[in-house]
């Protein structure tokens, strides 16, 4: 007996047919007894329907009319999946994002929640209700429609579990869970049964889809168990995504992902005077875009550097334009491009007070012939900038490496390998 | 300069390139320097595409959430057009209807304007901002959404003309205006160039598709001036609709309707005992079940009497239900039902005093040789039933028997032609 909320993406209520599922599964857990809340996206292409509508109108859609235009998909989603379950005789109602509550600050495109009211959320549990909830969107105290951008239902739905501080989070989906890398790329790679937030939120920021960082984020700020399963195969129990204290079991490294998202941008021969990088980054942070990894080249002859740093490709052009006004101004020699990167990245929470897993991963890397261009690390992440034709042997190479492959075992805490 | 609301259907908003249109046709009135709300449809066939989804998921889905499905189909309309509007460089905003707050009554999908807040309304025509309004939905004073039935963006046109006050509400549609009669059953049917509220809301009762006769009724009792053109002709004025006191032309018929929506039930042998027809008409009134004409034949030498009245096919079953409980308390002999009927009407405001009018149609109609089963009069209204089959020759007759046909000439008041 307890408050689950569950979240099911796009893939899963792509027809009518899957909604019908869908009913199914949200009601096997109103029949465990517990007190049911389903958060859930637009049906399949429907984003991508409206917005090609969007295009065909102007090139430059107003963010706000998008978010108006865009909300309308979960509108749909919630609707025909509350009349589903009433279908089978469950008690349910549907709630768009100005029915519950769900506010946010005014940001058009890519809001933030700020807060939301339970008090019409609870009014429907206690009369026995199940809840469905237009993912994705909110409302401003002003009652402007936003939305949450990527990931969007991922974090409604978790922050509707902290809010009604809810036993347990499922983020239902189309794989099994969370695996030790992408199994496309490495076959051999195994499902997780438990990985912390940390990690986690690591590996959605390195490149692992399945969840969206910030519903990460969320879930560790409000400790909300959360937990991802595949929508088709409900006897699979999934990966639990948990506080780092609640493990019981743990490998010192545990996923490996690739991030082919990224450029490289090289500001060439900076003259070598105080307060010259700290300008790049300030203006590129000033235009809200977010610089991953930077590293700078010191002792040229002629007392200049090279400044390099990467950013996401999609903000190549906005990028670009500060550059060219930072290197004029800065008097710098030019700028270089380089698209040919990928990010290959180690994330572990046994890696803090290891220093022998970078120096692991760097040999392993040099054993599969494979170049380094730039490295970051964090607590308990390690990435390496490497040539993208190189980015899948990098992943089986570092996924052998920490014994990730399967027929591996996982070892328990207080056993860790000498890797 | 003053305030217009401009009202476009579905078929005016059908497709991306009919949206860009509609944005030319919505800046056209806001160049001649008026204040302009616009208010839309979902675009073409929507409607109809979320009904079939909402019938994969059930035969009989819950009237709150079929609501909430298909608010979602104006939503996308408005976000749309507001973009095409600016990408046209001019500054509008969307609004849905929780957002203007146009407040009805907790039915849902039919629900009743009761209040539309002006506030949000004014404060964006203030800023010079075009406003572009969801049509068709509602929502309570709880906040539950509603959608307003048959006709619903046309009342919602005219009811927010009536709340700002409006200067005109021009409903945009795919006819030209107001014909005598449907253009494609008689081709020399002539276009009116006014028509009063009272004629136009009978003629809407009968068989006009043109408006619905809520929108009319809400345009009267506001005395809101409106008016009925083509979003595809606009140097077309179209058809005014006027309190009949502005007119300053018109013929003693304004138009001829036929309305083949209808089925003629007739209960036989009811045993003529006061109260029996009552009851009758109670129960179906009990179940919202609308009966139009009614007529009792008196005189059977074993002291019952036929009763026979119409309703809308669409209400069969719920009566026939009802009529078969009737008969077995009233001891009623049983229940003839009449599928193969039609209403033909004439309307005129002219009409009134001048009993001509009646017998005139009487005569037209026997002298096309056809047989008149029922009757019903207004003031300004003579409707007869005929067989379903004789439906367009009686409409030919009557428009030509009251000088409908194109190349008569209007007439002007008072000086009416003996018909």
């Amino acid at each position: 007996m307890g408050i689950i909320v569950q979240k099911f993406g796009g893939t899963s209520v792509a027809d009518t047919e899957k909604i019908k599922n869908v009913a199914s599964a949200v009601i096997r857990e109103k029949k465990n007894g517990n007190d049911v809340i389903v958060v859930v996206s637009a049906m399949g292409h429907t984003t991508d329907y409206l917005v090609k509508m969007a295009n065909e109108i102007t090139s430059r859609p107003n963010s706000r009319e998008m978010d108006m235009l865009l909300a309308t998909g979960e509108q749909v989603s919630i609707a025909l999946l509350t009349m589903a379950i009433q279908a089978q005789g469950y008690a349910a109602v549907s709630m768009n994002a100005m029915q519950v509550g769900i506010i946010t600050e005014c940001v058009h495109s890519k809001a933030r929640i700020v807060d939301i009211k339970t008090n019409k959320l609870k009014e429907h549990l206690d009369k026995g209700e199940i809840i469905v909830v237009a993912g994705f969107q909110g409302v401003t105290p002003e009652g402007e429609i936003t939305t949450l951008g990527r990931g969007g239902s991922d974090t409604s739905a978790v922050a509707i579990a902290g809010a009604l501080n809810a036993d347990r989070c499922d983020i239902y989906t189309d794989v099994e869970g969370v695996y030790t890398t992408d199994p496309r790329i490495v076959p051999c790679a195994t499902k997780l049964d438990e990985i912390s937030y940390e990690e986690m939120l690591e590996l959605a920021h390195v490149g692992a889809n399945v969840l969206h960082p910030r519903s990460v984020e969320t879930a560790k700020q409000y400790q909300v168990p959360l937990r991802v399963r595949s929508t088709f195969k409900l006897e699979d129990t999934g990966t639990y995504i948990i506080g780092v204290d609640d493990m019981e079991i743990y490998k010192p490294v545990a996923g490996v992902a690739a991030d082919l998202s990224q450029i490289r941008i090289v500001v060439t021969e900076v003259p070598d005077k105080p307060g010259n990088a700290a300008k790049i980054f300030e203006l590129l942070s000033n235009s809200d875009i977010s610089v991953d990894m930077i590293i700078q080249s010191y002792g040229r002859s002629d007392d200049t550097n090279d400044i390099a740093f990467t950013v996401a490709k999609t903000d190549y052009e906005k990028t670009m334009e500060i550059v060219k006004e930072i290197i004029r101004e800065i008097h710098a020699s030019g700028v270089l491009v380089d698209e040919d990167i990928a990010k290959v990245s180690i994330v572990g929470a046994g890696m803090v007070d290891r220093p022998g897993i970078a120096a692991s991963m760097f040999k392993a890397l040099a054993e599969a012939g494979i170049n380094i261009k730039m490295i970051s690390t964090s607590e308990i992440k390690i990435s390496c900038l490497v040539e993208k034709g190189q980015s899948n042997t990098a992943i089986k190479a570092l996924h052998t490496a920490f014994h990730l492959d399967a027929k591996e075992t996982a070892v328990v805490m207080g056993d860790l390998p000498d890797v």
